[in-house]
């Protein structure tokens, strides 16, 4: 890796142009952004945190209602259906929501994004024109009903049946037992009068595997139809305005059109056809095609993050306490003047920069491969490896870094009304709906291992094993993870060769993260290669490498957002921003690096002394950046409605 | 150090008699625990997740008068006033009730241990007569009114006065501004007749630092007394069951009397006395008695752990997901197999016993001082120091472990039934009141550096660079940490002196650790001393170095608590619950090694053939220990109406 580095302006030219900056971060899609920020800052729709469950839902839906009125809510629909083709926008625009009531957010989520999106992507031209325009227009309120009470991740052993019935032509629904009930399904428990109804299709008595299915769930009035059972899930950690509940279905009847039928077939006579031979590939198809979802809920919980942040480091610029000046009547010091206060929040702010570049690069990626002409199959698969990984690391750098910042602003923090109460209870479940982290993360690691699905078809996350068993392994290893083993070795041999390295060149950070990525990708090869060799049963030996697996996940994630995050600098044109923004990118690579110090060590990248040396390199750009965290967040352009009681306070005070 | 090891049971003899093991971990006062799990047990004493705030305080507000009825909240006061004289108990009782609803708990803190422990420790005899049966039994419910809206931890600069009139023979409180209000005072809301008011004592004209009075509040029926205004904090984040309040006073009069006055007298002529002369000395001397508050969350965020750990383990064991069964339509695999799984519980598991013994040992320490004879002044600081670290190491694990334990019960754990919303919010503010956790951690740290606070007066957590300024500055230096660093920089050039030692020595763990915090404290004060000789501003010096004392204070406070968990497996007799917690054990302190691997090996205290040594370990301890999961959470003995709704269904399913 050449040694070139960013060029650094020298310290005193560090400014921030804030409309510059919210510019570069609001990227092509700013005039939808601005458009969901004019809407939230509407007093009437900041979010409401005292709002009992059941009036909280009825406003939810009322705001839900507005934003479809508007036409905001078929953006990312076609043109032809009513939409707007703006996939993309539609993202942005659900990310900007997200600043304000995250029940408002998930119900749009579940209506327009799951619903909406399993009629477009499995469904054929006789859904859409059936369906699109009322549920974009939320004139039919719709669930995404997959996962069941048993089966919440491995959702390709579903139990729910759909049978097809050859001499009426109708499919049965059915739930065998209560493992196999629908359950957590957003939009059920109230609102919901139709579902996209994932359940194993069984014709002529065999069974195909996972298909979805429109189910209607309850009349024009509201009622609950015959045969179908709802439960309400009743009050949850958080989220209380999307009605979640469970489905229980006793042999309802639907048309044979309501398969939706886009992957797969059933004929009138009973003769299924799928285009996709394999049923695992074809189940995975149909997944792959609502990645939006996940997409949407990462950039959410970017947005999350960064509200938690603005509250705290508000706070932290104007309340004081301690200090010398304190002893003798005079001022006490600036939380934000603490070392410790910096080092809580200001890396934090660093990564949700980083994180909201990534998230803008993957969007944009979404919206070629879902606009294309063409099928793009490599893209695709990219895109859904980065898209796991991210929403793993971005919603659990929300969780962690709402509770730090909930701690930062001390009792007051702890109040209902500055908004941590709902950050943390809603944003709470990023972390295991869309897709649980932990399996993501290895979903993550199989793409990243394999790099051969085409030939092998889909597999679940734990699938792997089975594949490293067979004869495709040998080609795999030797072809790419064995080669890459070797050359690392050689490098292991020479100690100390970073010692002369300069951190703070973006080259040799991004070397780094790079050489961490793909040593703990072709060490974890040659582990579950060595086990499979050694004739060991192939889960145990999957089970062993599962720590692993995740944090070979988790480097490719680090990687390619330091890439992101490399590359939005490079586009910054003010001088001051970049030279900012540069310092802000520092700061997520070390602390990046600095957090996993142990294995740089480890793998003779860092000598004691380098490492020491980052710890130290983190502390300083702390310092540096600590002027101007309040640009920082003023550039992110959060409503002030988003922002709680708190913040005013806190401005008056600064 | 001597190469010593436990002895170590081989792995077939691991296996815990679940009695003998809860009688350990129960230990001297078994009694008191096993009375209030029977309490806990009672239906009517099940935690109410979905009480709305008003119901909710009123439901806890009966449960603490049943408390009171039944004698349970006076156990730690004198005999001579009504109670049993059972310090320690009377914290292992309320360590207990935290498997409950947290509400209750708090409000018995703040009744029982906050404000009787004021009038208790701060008040004299006139006092304890005059108000302790009322207190105890909850006829008179009172408040600690300590935090104003603008100081909550630099609690010295308060700025509510008590200004002596003597024309009267009565005190006048003041509220100056919004700023020095009281606030999030517990039982303020709705319930308090009187508060223990912390206020800059004014006699004579001359400012004699925070002093406690006692204050009426409100009348018998309830109406709140003339001069008094107060306002309800409303609804928090959590433990919507406690009343807090903000408390504004216009000129309230006293009589001479309500002065809480074991520490500092008001003759009626207005006349100052106190046997401390040094006003900082007096005002932490006062903080010091009320230790037992900090003491006792320590108590409860162990025990709101292990009920998260309780449930988590149990859905662990029972609920299903993936694994090469399930695609034959067999049984899929229990998550408590995959070895992510075990890495997210079973370190935590440990640490939550390790810290249970600890916390065990401290009680103890506090019952001595408390009921010894003699002021015992070096135990008492070392007590402070340790109770303030093993709080903020305590309450951290809690909310981290809550959060982990929430993720691993995906769906399931989000719905309220199953206690999850109510321990992560309500332990939440657990990490910023009786003192928040950064703060107490530096108080800690300057603790451990100075060792000669009788020299020096008692100084705020802040106050430490001005006696570093200070001229016994070169004395503490030369004598300890300055010759300690020398010793030890002989040692750091002994490369790989590690590699031949055995990681599962408890005296190599325990020397690794022991050697950690003292290292890290000689480079602290090596730092702190350098900055300042060089003249450079004290308190920048000390801005520098906070990142640093932090890491002083949490290495001593791992180091204790391994120390105290190494001497309970000493204490086990049985020889198989010995071995399996002496494995635990094991855990406890290499994940804890593992944590900070990076400084280790940033200090060549492990080489990295030696720190991937240890990520092994950890890795086969966990599965060692996986077997045993379920015993050591029944050893536990958390009542089954804590573990919501969940549990039933794992027990059943398992």
């Amino acid at each position: 890796m050449a040694a070139t580095t960013v060029p650094s302006a020298p310290e005193a030219a560090l400014k921030a142009d804030v409309a510059a900056l919210r510019t570069l971060l609001d990227g092509e899609h700013a005039e939808i952004r601005n458009l969901c920020r004019a809407w939230l800052s509407l007093p009437e729709n900041a979010p409401r945190p005292d709002l009992p469950m059941e009036e909280h839902r009825e406003q939810v839906l009322a705001w839900a209602r507005t934003l479809a009125d508007a036409g905001e809510t078929s953006r990312g629909f076609p043109e032809e259906f009513g939409g707007r083709g703006q996939v993309g926008g539609a993202i942005a625009g659900f990310e900007t929501l997200a600043f304000g009531d995250l029940s408002l957010l998930v119900k749009c989520g579940v209506q327009f994004g799951l619903f909406g999106g399993a009629v477009l992507h499995l469904g054929t031209r006789k859904h859409h024109e059936a369906y699109l325009s009322d549920i974009t227009s939320l004139r039919l309120p719709g669930c995404f009903a997959m996962t069941e009470t048993g089966h919440g991740s491995n959702v390709q052993q579903l139990a729910t049946t759909a049978t097809y019935d050859d001499a009426t032509g109708e499919f049965v629904i059915s739930t065998p037992d209560d493992d196999a009930r629908k359950d957590y399904i957003g939009n059920a428990a109230r609102d919901g009068r139709m579902a996209a109804v994932f359940a194993q299709l069984i014709v002529g008595g065999e069974s195909r595997g996972v298909h979805a299915l429109l189910v209607p769930l309850r009349d024009e009035d509201g009622n609950v139809l015959p045969n179908v059972r709802i439960e309400d899930c009743g009050s949850k950690l958080g989220l209380d305005g999307v009605d979640n509940g469970r489905i229980w279905f006793d042999d309802v009847r639907v048309p044979r059109e309501n398969l939706l039928d886009r992957y797969a077939s059933v004929s009138e006579e009973g003769v299924y056809h799928s285009p996709i031979e394999n049923p695992t590939k074809r189940f995975f198809t149909m997944l792959g095609t609502l990645i939006q979802g996940r997409v949407s809920v990462c950039g959410a919980s970017i947005s999350a993050t960064k509200v938690a942040l603005a509250i705290a480091i508000r706070h932290a610029e104007s309340r004081r306490q301690f200090g010398p000046g304190g002893r003798d009547g005079g001022e006490e010091v600036v939380l934000m003047d603490y070392r410790t206060h910096q080092r809580r929040l200001l890396p934090a702010l660093a990564k949700v920069y980083a994180l909201h570049f990534a998230q803008e690069d993957v969007v944009a990626r979404l919206h070629h491969v879902f606009t294309s002409e063409e099928e793009l199959d490599r893209e695709r698969r990219e895109l859904e490896t980065l898209a796991a990984g991210l929403k793993a690391v971005a919603t659990w750098h929300a969780t962690g870094t709402i509770q730090e910042c909930r701690e930062a602003c001390g009792g007051m923090g702890y109040l209902k009304g500055n908004r941590f109460a709902a950050l943390k209870a809603d944003t709470d479940v990023f972390t295991t709906f869309e897709g649980d982290n932990t399996v993501l993360l290895q979903l993550a690691a199989k793409n990243l291992l394999t790099d051969f699905r085409d030939q092998l078809g889909e597999l679940d996350p734990l699938g792997t094993a089975s594949f490293f068993a067979g004869q495709v392994w040998e080609t795999v290893a030797e072809r790419s993870a064995m080669r890459e083993v070797l050359t690392r070795i050689a490098d292991d041999l020479l100690p100390g060769r970073d010692d002369q390295e300069d951190l703070a060149s973006r080259e040799v950070q991004l070397e780094l993260l790079r050489w961490r990525s793909s040593h703990i990708r072709s060490g974890v090869a040659r582990r579950l290669k060595g086990g499979i060799d050694a004739g060991r049963d192939p889960f145990s030996v999957l089970l062993d490498c599962q720590d692993h697996l995740i944090a070979a996940a988790r480097a490719y994630v680090d990687c390619v957002v330091l890439e992101s995050f490399a590359a939005a600098v490079g586009r910054c044109e003010d001088p001051g921003t970049r030279a900012l923004l540069d310092r802000v990118c520092d700061l997520y690579a070390l602390s990046t690096i600095e957090a996993d110090r142990g294995w740089f060590q480890e793998h003779g990248r860092l000598s004691s002394t380098r490492s020491k040396a980052v710890i130290k390199a983190v502390n300083t750009l702390c310092g540096t950046l600590r002027p101007h965290a309040t640009d920082l967040i003023e550039a992110l352009g959060i409503p002030e409605t988003a922002l709680g009681d708190a913040a005013p306070v806190a401005r008056a005070e600064a």
